[in-house]
């Protein structure tokens, strides 16, 4: 029966099965102490020449070799954890090669992403970046359980279509038998549907595909997506106070189940914001980043280095980590954003702030077909290929509205890391498609 | 403040704010009868001459509009739910045009499949339908907890692959910057590369892409997968044995929240089954089909008939809903499939029926890299474009194994549907790509 390293501590004095990955191993010639890694964590396996054939296994034992150690569980104040197991068997269930691609155990920093990247199931090894999923595991359940008790009714859309859910570029193309298809850049369209279906709540998460040919620490050509619509609103203010609900929830359960590992790993203390959150609409943004004398590019959107300041600004007036930005120009928002009735140029949408990085954008979507096609039109978009979509809106849809999430970069800022690449399982860029 | 039709028999004596789908109207002269629909029910609403403005919006009112609807909510033994609403105001808040293309109100099978799948945001109003993606939240939701619950790390892996995880047919290929990339046909290698990460447990909820020309009512070209992959097993009966608890659990939570209505619309008794689910190697199954006169077209797999017959055997004989069928000829597995010690043409996999239904493959994997070379080699498979794949087991890979469980199967068999059209949102096959 096996023992999780971390629960080798409550069995000193019995004989134990542990089994894990060889981590380091210190040979002092007639005493070899070992390092053994599991999911749980490390505990250290001394290995005596009294055990002849452990010994010499102990011996040949490559790092990062799998291996299982029957043996004595013991107190030893000078053993990491406080515990160590004699080891009286020694099985090797998986032997690595002599010589590893990427070390295991090194400082951060010390080989090169694209490297790690290459190798990145041993990279994942890293009890950081396990740590990493495991946070990602609880933001996404607690999404989930939210949902669940919300009467959220949960979709997968499909990822092939006919046309783009979004303006017509970055589109990754598919050979679909006797024609083409698309890669959907988000699940707006069907979600929307859901609204138009009753579902009144739906949300989805799923990969979302974007052929954007750039390198920055922040994009991605495939990542996953959070999706949210909600029908019966009042305006994009419910939308947001939906997305605080669901924030509160995440970050609360990444603290519960790994708050403290976070701390000790990557000295962040993880803190669940107060609601409701910071909001100021862009005009007012702008008047502030002016203040602060941070260059602007355009009156229209942030760049993101307005968004760093704009966050930096409200953390220390507000101590508040987010912020929505809101009542964006209809000139960057996408034809379905619905306007402000007093102010036609202004949508009632809203970007979130994550520590100065933008993570989600949302609104409230226009429901009235006529007022829909003529955005659409306004925008210059043809509307045949979309029409399937218009057609949500003639037998009758609710007011609705909803958000789109972006869980890589908010666990990117939660833990204090700089780039997607660390918090994706395996990154998809221009040039990589492997392993 | 908006009341649920579900809640309103709680507020009997109160004026009430209700908004849904005008589901019928029926017109007695001075006085209206509507039924107003809700993602929680329906309710009748009741216009009488007297509110003139708003009989005068009843008189005009299409199927399908949303309205708004103030009003008195009272007792009413005749009335559906036996409470009514007496309206003081209806305001349209989406005109539904006046033909439309499907009734929502209908007799099963009224329409044909097709033209509800071209109409399917309609089709997803009528509250049968609703109810299947209820019990699919609360199936997917307890198999989060379920994991969440006992260490698993949740994996998003990438859709877009450099080279197929499965044999070489049925692939989607994109256009991918200069080169080309392949839709994955299932998370198999990547959840594998798990294991060698040493996440040791580890899921994933997503898309699976085939490009299959099949038009059956079990085949789609893009369906939601649900993977499990675990570490340091002894064999694939462990992989069964954590399947076993995943499908209680599931069906525990479907039976909890939607079980009453399930049983109501659907007539199916959710029974959870007991463990552990009986189990049979292919080669008895065989024996067993042909004592029941069952015609087989090969000695090494099940035909869909096969599956069938077994699937009633079974629950005949044993009151059980579900079998494993284990150890199939390795001539039927893939490569990466490992093999019995004592028996080397057969594998230590797996498939499990559902009511005559197969919702899953697993098995344990070859995690030895020779042997693992050497299968593939066998299989006459090219073993360049799958380097990266048998690359993980080079540097310590534990032993494991797991499987693919196709949920819109598992609801489908679970509800007594006949096929997977009704239980996906959107349906994708090879004449299908719209709505």
């Amino acid at each position: 029966m096996r023992t999780q390293i971390s629960e080798t501590k409550n069995r000193a004095g019995e004989t134990v099965q542990i089994f894990g990955w060889v981590h380091t191993v210190r040979d002092q010639g007639s005493i070899k102490f070992l390092i053994i890694r599991d999911v749980s964590g490390l505990i250290q396996v001394v290995v005596t020449k009294k055990q002849k054939k452990a010994s010499d296994i102990a011996k040949t034992l490559s790092l990062e070799s799998v291996v299982k150690v029957v043996g004595l569980a013991k107190e030893e104040k000078q053993a990491p954890g406080g515990v160590e197991v004699v080891a009286e068997e020694i099985e090797v269930l998986s032997a690595a090669e002599p010589e590893l691609p990427i070390p295991v155990v090194e400082k951060t920093g010390e080989t090169e992403l694209p490297k790690r990247l290459d190798w990145r199931w041993i990279d994942l090894r890293k009890p950081e970046n396990r740590l990493i999923f495991q946070a990602w595991t609880s933001m996404e359940r607690a999404f989930v359980d939210y949902c669940g008790s919300n009467n959220y009714i949960e979709i997968h859309s499909p990822k092939l279509m006919s046309a783009p859910s979004e303006s017509g570029g970055e589109l990754f193309e598919v050979k679909y038998f006797e024609r083409k298809a698309y890669l959907a850049q988000s699940p707006q369209f069907y979600k929307q549907m859901a609204m138009a279906s009753g579902f009144e709540k739906t949300f989805e998460i799923g990969p979302v595909f974007r052929a954007n040919p750039s390198f920055t620490s922040r994009h991605d050509t495939e990542f996953t997506g959070y999706d949210i619509e909600i029908s019966f609103i009042e305006s994009h203010h419910d939308v947001m106070a939906e997305e605080e609900r669901i924030i509160v929830a995440m970050l609360s359960e990444i603290n519960k189940t790994s708050g403290n590992e976070i701390k000790k790993v990557f000295g962040r203390e993880i803190s669940v914001p107060l609601i409701p959150f910071p909001k100021l609409t862009l005009a007012r943004a702008k008047e502030i980043l002016k203040t602060l004398n941070v260059p602007s590019e355009t009156e229209n959107d942030l760049s993101p280095e307005e968004e760093r300041k704009l966050g930096e600004y409200i953390n220390k007036k507000e101590s508040h980590e987010f912020v929505f930005v809101t009542d964006y120009p209809k000139e960057i928002r996408p034809f379905y954003h619905m306007r402000h009735k007093e102010n036609g140029n202004l949508t009632k949408s809203f970007d979130l702030l994550f520590m100065g990085l933008e993570i989600t954008t949302g609104a409230q979507r226009e429901h009235r077909y006529d007022v829909l096609l003529n955005q659409a039109k306004e925008k210059g978009l043809h509307t045949e290929p979309i029409q399937f979509y218009l057609n949500f809106f003639k037998y009758g849809c609710p007011p609705h509205g909803g958000f789109g999430f972006g869980p890589s970069r908010f666990v990117m800022q939660a833990l204090g890391l700089n780039n997607v690449r660390e918090v994706t399982y395996l990154y998809r860029g221009v040039k990589r498609l492997e392993p």
